[in-house]
């Protein structure tokens, strides 16, 4: 697994050396460096370890005798290859080839003993010198350039410049692939060999104008022709002035200074962040004290990498061997976000190739390719006929608002209304929720979000609803509390499957009825004016979770559609893609592309939005972008002679080429996942019936299948804890509804104590998870390419902890 | 200048073949593909030449007699150097050193010349083959990496690979550098030495998954102890089989298609947008034809890369010479956001840094690097001792949108007014705008961007202000409309610096009594209630580029913070960073960040306000992200014990640490701008005591200066055009209000038509300019390092443009 701790120790400098090509003197340097720690003046105690992750070839092993000759240091050699060839061809003649994960794992041991080492010995400071072998992106055994494979760890680096005749573009070219991939580069040190070439004049310039710190150190002695007591003589003498060598303290002293930085930065960074940092959502007078502030250094894949507290220290047996920082499993997709994991190196380079070719398009009026081509990817993936036109915009909440604006528009216009004096209001459902803007906000009902916000004025109707969840094992659709009269009584199924089961469930003449009604009341009763309905498809996302029943979804929108919520003054004939009674808008920023499975939440449904808004996953977790898609009868609704009659919203970046190319890249990839094979052992899991899954495979389009990245069993089981109300899980999500004593506030603190065991209670458990809950609900959510072998782990901590909170397990 | 086209021709295939390391075989490549095209079988004649932009040292020169000799065409070498070394250090012992500039002008003249003969020559098709030196980075006569100094013209690229050891590493690096600049690799290309390596096995696997065709080729004969009859022989059979073999018809097959589906896409980009494209801020009844859409292929530095259309095309001479793409400089700062350039490289780099260290970070109670840097930098460069806290939106209209939320909690709270029922209002400006989502577009007064937006309720009052413009050679400051009574009669002034002297024009009474009188209307006789004074400093942006009187702004929020809008129930007595009256928030979201000058507009009135709003600028230009800081008393109006109390406002993108990390170095090169001597030249040409800018240089915080990218000159002599009638201009804005002959229906058109003119009248002028309009002004917007020899050309072309427009030149 690359759960690994990244490597940062109190009283361990961790160096990774990289060579901008092979032959550049790694190990020259890495000899240099420690027989200067070894011997240095003064009267720090170093001590120094010496590691080789990978070698090959008997020209390796003499790279250790060399280092043992020089430095007086054996080296570590955790994978040794025989073939003098990269290590990925190397390894596949050998007996066995050690995957990433254990590698790092294996290096990640390895620097916790000298860590713990050095703890012992009074006094002590450690250093460990990995050298990696050929350039920076040259193959791991198993293939994966080796720059990726360490990529858990990000320790701090040292790139050794490539003197040679083209020399000054490969060493610049093999920093940005480290860049690019979030590494921290400490220093780039040049051997000046003096020639013509001038490279490390040259280099030393070009990094210190981008804040990179060169150094020169001199040139290797010349040792043609010599004999072995020659070559020692002059290589001893090399070394041993390195020792003493204003050069070589220059280079150590900084990479110390950079260590004493970054453990400064790590100590006082949550106190800072509480001085100068308003939080999302968050109530200032809970966060007390610094380490309510949780410090993230970087992420990687599934997971975060944070940084110790006092109170997470607490339950680590052995202090002196961990790092400071420890691995989270991201159990919110970072706000609902990730699709690809964190830091994602084809997102990275996508990111940047678009920052390069474009910068930033001014967008009115204008186009760029990679806008372009996510409109017709998107109003593609669709499979909505109505669905023509894509607007951009920056969040999900600024998304709804254009999409409300566009509604509203549409409608008036229809009815002859005028929204700027006249109250039009929304259709929805309660506890709904579509954004923190006031625009988007207004279109839900008051809830704890918006209720305390002074312009908030709720302008609409939502409805009750049925819902889906599993308890005690029974997959269920439950009315809503007191009124089953309305919507019958609580309904089971045999599985999830047979709940979206469109076809067998038909519509519901009760569900019908009871919308009819409320219609009736509101539209030709009170007089009420409504210009669009508004919902989540399939679940109610900040409103805690919830899963509607989707017949109901169903019922409502088939009810709208032939409602007439006012005469028509001119009528014209309309075609199957012009929205009738309402225009339909679903909100799919949470649960659309691919969160629940499917590349739109509505196909569960099997409903044609006449408008659609898209935000979290559209850029794979990376960075702001939105998009509301609108069919044609909207569009038309702003066509005039005026420009006042145009949709006049565009934010500054409105399809800003990055986000856009991005969004491009993610979604391929995760059409790429959809349609392969790594899904098919989720759809396994919940089939009804397997060879379900192979029609399927065959035909992307017929894909029926409800499914969840979280196993059956655990839904099942988690359903049955006494501490759980009820259990649902779609896609990505999980979401546990904790038993609500009501009075007794038990509640919300079961569940904080819950998030709070997850993250820190690293003595039991195994993995740590940071996961978010809403009121007695903790949900947890993945990336769409999240590791199975971290979901079980994550499941199997989510049951232990359970039954630790619930008082069940002695802690 | 970098003022060139890229290079994208009808009948003209250009191949620019990059090395992955020096000595791979990009000359044997460029020979096989020159021979293949000149000889292989088929219709086509094919017009084959090939460049070498620089060479160096008498191995270069032999690099030339080989090309000749196998493939039958000379070399057009333009420049070359005698010594062997890189170009940098060669051209530094020569005569002259051609600049970046001259290099791409010589070579897009040289590629221009080879289209216009292909043309001449029936059915031709030409092939433009030109071979770099070095590797992909290494630096060019003027010491630039080569790859940023072609990036103008971006040319598709072949990246020959590195085949030694080592040779995977350094191939895909130097992909990654040509990608992280935004070029598009058509191919790389493997040499198979069939040793053990198996680089190009490898190379065609990585590249394949990433979409990027990788090709191999047969191994280069051995020619060790030929003679040269004998290796004449043997080279010669090489080539031949290249001009047959399948190998080479796939790669050169490969470039054709590139080449073919680039202009496909070229012609079609513009229709598929009017099919799916909703544009921001546009009547689309306006788009009739293709031809109305703006294509964007790429930006670099100050100019857009254009598509031509049909009409632009007209105004062309030599038709069969000019690339299908022309560069536009970008006039309006695309869209107000540029600070350093489209395709900056060390932006795009940052971006991708943070991509590949972090992704995404969910910042509820979580901080990381790049938000805390970004916030303490924010808060440190405004010098506005109010001012704490930071919080992170995605735009401006959220940043304003949360900006309000906070001023009227703390307003509700003071004056204990209940916002969830009462109507609280704002204060602000007439022609204000603060952004395109409801609650911001609430904060305006009804104007054409909002007025038939259904849910827009205007709420506020909005107070008329004289403006600062110069007219006729006169800076004055003129009284609204038939408000000469309550402002005073038109005011004139020696010099912009004089209209911003806050300490010689100190407060005026009469700008005072008449914001008493109206406030005494509001508050005292009407009751109504106002929760915060709501404006942008300075210039008001999308309300027509109004400059406001500086002493009126200031005038206002001495009132306001005096006034009385309700007794306070239980008084606490204020620290003096505490708000009294109301809050006081500047939306800088335009103005801000250097734009005028300098870090914040606040600065230009010593107005120190409760809260400030920023974007635009903040990321240089790249994507989105937006601060809203506010004050201790601010904050403190939040901190309750229940979490509704909290501001819970929070788009799940918050702080993406790539926006972040990508203003915070977007920040600090605009900070060496400032303190640097670049800026010195527009000081100097504004000042009116030329020493003043010396003592600036000094030290930073007495920046008092008043000054403008555009002339003094350029503004003077507009401010005397006949169709003018005033202009503005501060740091990188120039704002021409063309003169408004009402009912003529004369001025829009001519805004209109002088933005046409400017963009597409090739045939005179010299350089097209890109820019919009608001209503009568037409305004130009630099970027903050925008080169200066660009600038004078846009002033030239403004004013040729101008007579043009007016009839006074004919076209």
């Amino acid at each position: 697994m690359s759960r690994v701790s990244s490597g940062l120790w109190q009283n361990l400098i961790v160096v990774q050396v990289y060579g901008a090509n092979t032959g550049v003197g790694k190990t020259i340097f890495s000899t240099l460096l420690g027989s200067h720690f070894t011997k240095r003046a003064g009267k720090t105690r170093w001590n120094i370890d010496y590691i080789k992750p990978v070698s090959t070839g008997p020209s390796d092993e003499a790279d250790e005798r060399y280092v043992r000759k020089y430095a007086g240091h054996p080296v570590s050699t955790l994978f040794k290859f025989d073939e003098p060839v990269s290590p990925h061809v190397a390894a596949r003649n050998s007996d066995y080839i050690p995957s990433d994960d254990v590698l790092n794992q294996r290096l990640s041991a390895k620097l916790k003993n000298h860590a713990s080492a050095c703890a012992m010995g009074r006094g002590e400071i450690g250093v460990s010198i990995i050298e990696t072998a050929g350039g920076v992106l040259s193959p791991g055994p198993s293939g994966t350039p080796q720059a990726d494979i360490y990529r858990p760890l990000r320790l701090p680096t040292v790139l050794v410049a490539d003197h040679r005749l083209g020399g000054i573009s490969s060493t610049i070219s093999a920093a940005e692939s480290l860049i690019v991939r979030g590494y921290d580069i400490d220093a780039v040190v040049c051997f000046d060999d003096q020639s013509k070439l001038e490279n490390s004049i040259y280099l030393q310039e070009y990094f210190g104008k981008r804040g990179i710190s060169a150094f020169v150190v001199p040139w290797i002695p010349d040792l043609a022709d010599c004999s072995e007591q020659e070559e020692t003589r002059r290589m001893g003498g090399y070394y041993d002035r390195g020792t003493r060598a204003g050069y070589m303290y220059q280079v150590a002293g900084h990479i110390v200074t950079r260590h004493v930085e970054r453990l400064k930065k790590m100590k006082n960074m949550a106190s800072r962040t509480r001085k100068a940092i308003w939080h999302p959502f968050t109530q200032h007078k809970s966060i007390e004290k610094a380490d309510d502030v949780l410090v993230f250094d970087s992420a990687y894949g599934d997971f975060f990498q944070v940084k110790h507290t006092n109170k997470s220290m607490q339950t680590i047996d052995h202090k002196a061997a961990t790092p400071l920082l420890y691995p989270a499993f991201d159990g919110s997709a970072s706000w609902w976000t990730q699709g690809l994991g964190h830091g994602n190196p084809q997102l990275s380079l996508a990111a940047a190739y678009a920052a390069g070719r474009y910068g930033h398009i001014m967008f009115a009026g204008a186009t760029h390719e990679p806008a372009l081509t996510l409109a017709e990817r998107l109003l593609a993936g669709m499979e909505n006929t109505r669905l023509t036109k894509c607007f951009y915009t920056d969040d999900g909440s600024t998304a709804v608002e254009v999409g409300i604006k566009m509604a509203l528009r549409a409608a008036c216009k229809r009815y002859d209304w005028d929204g700027s004096t006249e109250d039009i209001g929304l259709l929805g459902l309660k506890g709904s929720y579509h954004g923190d803007t006031i625009g988007a906000m207004d279109a839900s009902e008051p809830c704890v979000y918006n209720k305390k916000v002074d312009w908030y004025r709720g302008r609409g109707y939502w409805f009750d609803y049925p819902t889906v969840k599993m308890r005690r094992g029974r997959w269920i659709v439950e009315p809503p509390a007191g009124m089953e009269a309305d919507f019958g009584p609580e309904h089971s199924f045999e599985s999830l499957n047979d709940v979206f089961d469109n076809e067998a469930r038909g519509y519901s003449p009760r569900y019908e009825q009871y919308i009819m009604a409320v219609l009736d009341t509101l539209v030709k009763k009170e007089g009420r004016k409504f210009g669009a309905l508004v919902m989540e498809p399939i679940i109610l996302g900040a409103g805690g979770m919830i899963f509607v029943d989707p017949l109901f979804q169903r019922t409502l929108v088939r009810v709208i559609r032939n409602y007439e919520f006012a005469p028509v003054p001119s009528p014209t004939p309309p075609d199957e893609t012009t929205w009738t009674g309402l225009p339909i808008l679903l909100d799919e920023v949470f649960t659309g592309l691919y969160r629940l499975g499917r590349f739109s939440a509505a196909s569960f449904l099997a409903i044609h939005p006449d408008i659609s808004v898209h935000a979290k996953l559209l850029t794979g977790g990376l960075l702001p972008l939105s998009a509301t898609l609108a069919s044609a009868s909207i569009f038309d609704a702003f066509l005039g002679d005026e420009k006042a009659d145009a949709l006049l919203h565009g934010h500054s970046y409105t399809a800003h080429p990055i986000g856009c190319h991005v969004a491009n890249t993610s979604l391929q990839e995760m059409e790429v996942l959809s349609s392969g094979a790594v899904w098919d052992r989720y759809r396994r899991g919940w089939a009804k019936d397997v060879t379900a899954i192979k029609v399927h495979r065959r035909d992307r389009e017929k894909d029926t299948s409800v499914w969840s990245m979280w196993s059956k069993d655990l839904v099942d089981r988690l359903s049955h804890h006494e501490s759980v109300d009820s259990v649902v899980a779609l896609g990505s999500v999980l979401a546990v509804s904790l038993v609500d004593k009501k009075g007794s506030g038990y509640t919300s603190t079961a569940a904080v104590s819950l998030r709070e065991a997850l993250l820190t209670d690293h003595a039991i458990g195994g993995i740590s998870v940071h996961s978010r809950v809403l009121g007695n609900v903790i949900y947890l959510m993945a990336s769409m390419n999240s590791r199975p072998a971290h979901l079980a782990q994550v499941e199997a901590a989510l049951l232990l902890k359970l039954d630790f909170v619930s008082g069940r397990v002695p802690g």
